[in-house]
């Protein structure tokens, strides 16, 4: 990622502000607000603007169940409980509003996280940037065969290379096309003075879903974490994941309590079936099972062992 | 209404508070951060936390419109255009929480705004305070006549003295009785050593609909607009405009230009009808119009006169 | 519950209605569809509308994955592969609509599910009903001493019929005094002929959190299940679980094979944190643990323990 | 548009079922259920199910005002009384799911449409079909000069033919490095037995913004309007506004009586700011105004006159 020097100018600037407020402060999350931490080849995550902290949390529950918190003693135990049961109203008080610079095709992923505010750069209005994504080597995965969403081994040598120059000859060929389309270049220069441009709603059809578009998303606390549980996930697209893994990191600067519990509850915990709670029960009695007698399908029987991780219970 | 010295001396240790940090400020919302505006007999609307000013809006703008937002040269200009054209989504990159403290048939009202994050008081868990609504006598009116939803002439003498009466013996032998059941005041002392309470979850429903609750209540600012635009409208119920008044100030605070735009544009404005356009283009053109072949009915012929403040036409 | 001669004759003539349709049936719901089901002791919950059936699920998955759900080869088991995997926006595409008729201070709990599409009956337009929600004997619970939202025992006897009274003599008078102020009674007639009526609006907040109201509500599939889950659940409180136990039948009804799907994966499933992973494949082993070190609290520990349903190890 | 013979037969099939349901049911609606409306080159919509009509947004309405409704004697007044006074919780209470195929650039613009429920062919799964949009001479438009949004005068000639190879070869060749890098065709043929092929989720990259993609998407009637009345607008872009006006058509079929209404009071009326009431007002009086004087900018000054259609008045 390689910012403008007005871009970098911007930045300093809002970094260099020294605002006196009677708001609650999130002290580590002040450090990196407005940087633009790079993800993929050319995309950014910025923390533009917060409110709260997990002060905030527990400010609300205690609202909420008046002297009835009194009993959970400290903020982090109450903090804990919340997550444990899943109450959800107390994580809605805190918000976060993020730019983000992504791929078109990432866009379209996380877009699907609907209870969010977004204002997304209009290629209506403007031009868009001539910038793609292009993975990385290790990150050029074969279909995987046993699993229709996910990603096989990696792809080798002259393979890969070929792979690696569709992609770039296609994204720079059809932006090239998007420009003489448009008769002007991103620079605002113009192709031929003597024809007229493509409205703009239309040249943007030309371009790849490789190509990056940028946003300002808002969401609170309860609805980032969500979006973290799916998009930091293993099974989920490398590609989101990596704008994910960073923004797990602003989460723990932001909220470091609740992003403990977040951790232990909900990324590194699992959910069981009832017949998977049965499964469990025998297996502590030391009692045989025969995974074909179990009740489960051979596929939820591995999906529960993997989530459990007994590895050596496979079938 | 009377805050307790605990709540005195924690809303001046909030306000006391001097942090430093990089975000936006708005100067003259901090200024009443934490306090508790006083709203109707014992409620009241404190500003908790806020994130954005009206420069947020203007910044999402331009993301969204990149360079094509150039041609409005001033922010001012660019807010009053996004409001114009009912522009939503800048609106709500900024974002505010209210606690609130309010009779329960208010809240029943409000909460029909759905998009809004609460945290209310839980009687499930905690005993509700012994303090509930009781309107002025300015505010004692009649059913209106001619409307449904109105309220008519202020009701005098020995008919409101009763009214008030009523309502106050009611409030106060439910709570009372409230108690009873719980077995416990409010302060926490016990009534009868040898019995044992009713629970908390059930005796609540012997209290009267005018008993105050209180919540934390946050939302972004074009649902506040939203709000606001509905019940700081003179068809609102009286005791939830009372209300909306006190926050119109708020926002007048936080986001001043915003505000501006918003009372020419949302509150002083008005809807026509593609019926009601012709109508109008007639009157212009000096046109004489017969109310009654207009293609309007009277009801919606007096109601598009008094929307144009146009009473001498009225039939 | 009783219903009136009028709304009686209302439900059989929508129950006679034979109408034609294209769209998908759900055979076993339309056995009961308009049936005003009763819940409590004046409440109902009649179905009054549906969209959808099992099969709309599978066709908006197969939409999705295209191709990639063949490997799925039943609609059973397809519907258990996403609700295992908390796949969501399939169960959206069903809708259902509710006429519910409940105590208010049920209504208040049960709209805190935002996610859903209301219309009340207004109090500022019309009288309310005179019916008011009594516990049943068995239902009057103490509040619990170990849990501060939760009940206890059974109150007995002499304090059992106190309460009983208190409600009973408190929801009348008030409902008098209501009928008072209004100088109307529901029957529409007149109390006084001389005097003027309170505003509706008004009169309203002398009535107890024990009256009923009604709405329509309706939602989709997906929040549905999202409301039963809190709510038929035993931590809720019971007059609102038994709202959730009747639409549980409607829910079978509807999607039997979804229904299936959703007792087994999350109503009588359980979540596992990260540390509780740990202790399940100590016990799982063989390995002692002492519940003292193993990094939960005594609390969570019991929790983690009655979750798998392992009463000999609660400490 | 062109139906693959296993699609048509699908739609017969489900058009040849002949249900017997005791809801309520919208006849011409039914009359073009599942059919596939052509919108664009390649595009369609589809009605695939929907719950309510006109009488059930009556029976809400009533439910909610009680007796209070009577006064409006006719289903079609109350219709318009709510549309009228934006009330919108009626409106809610009918949902309508469609079938829609759409090129991406499209998707994403409509996507914004938060309050729906969506599932998209997922292109991590499957493979997309190689159909892309090109425009009609007719709607190759130029950027407009004046309005950074909008279109200008059509393309001719040499310069329309260009423009249309280059989004032609464009997309073609794109997706033919799409199916090398998948090395695999739509129909399921493999391209080069000795090779594998790239992930799903990552060869789609590669797809150019015309590229067609298909969603399930069904939201309540309120939401439709509000979707209908942003996108059927002159202002909207041509092609989603293709789709929303196959959408207009099916709303008059499903809700004739609001469909009516929405014309009257959304689609042909107008808002009128405070400022712009004065000047209503002085023109009715027969004040001469100079637009200069006016308050309103040249910009809004225009607005307000070509928003009455009172041409004669631009400035």
């Amino acid at each position: 990622m390689k910012l403008t020097i007005e871009q970098e100018q911007e930045i300093k600037d809002l970094q260099s502000q020294e605002n006196k407020t009677k708001r609650v402060v999130a002290p580590e999350l002040e450090k990196i607000l407005y940087d633009a931490i790079s993800v993929l080849d050319h995309g950014f995550v910025r923390v533009i603007d917060y409110m709260g902290d997990d002060t905030s949390i527990v400010q609300a529950a205690r609202v909420s169940y008046g002297k009835g918190t009194k009993k959970v003693s400290t903020d982090s135990g109450l903090i804990k409980y919340l997550m444990r049961h899943w109450h959800s109203t107390p994580f809605e008080m805190c918000e976060i509003k993020y730019h983000v610079k992504l791929p078109i095709f990432i866009a379209r992923q996380w877009i699907r996280h609907r209870t969010a505010n977004v204002n997304e750069y209009s290629a209506r209005y403007s031009i868009l940037d001539k910038e793609f994504y292009l993975p990385k080597n290790e990150h050029l995965a074969a279909q995987s065969k046993s699993n229709r969403q996910g990603r096989g081994d990696i792809l080798q040598g002259e393979q890969a290379k070929k792979v690696l120059n569709l992609l770039k000859n296609d994204a720079e060929r059809t932006y090239e096309n998007y420009e003489t389309m448009l008769n002007e270049r991103y620079d605002g220069s113009i192709v031929d003075e003597n024809e007229t441009g493509l409205a703009r709603e239309l040249a943007r059809m030309n371009l790849t879903l490789n190509t990056y578009t940028q946003w300002y998303w808002k969401t609170d606390l309860l609805n980032l974490m969500n979006f973290l549980r799916l998009r930091a996930d293993h099974h989920a697209q490398y590609e989101i994941r990596a704008y994910a893994d960073v923004m797990l990191d602003t989460l723990k600067r932001w909220v470091p309590t609740t992003y403990e519990a977040f951790m232990d509850y909900r990324v590194g915990g699992t959910e069981v079936s009832s017949k998977g709670k049965i499964i469990i029960q025998k297996l502590i009695s030391g009692e045989k099972i025969n995974p074909e007698q179990s009740g489960l399908s051979k596929r939820e029987w591995n999906e529960l062992m993997l989530a459990l991780e007994l590895k050596d219970k496979l079938i």
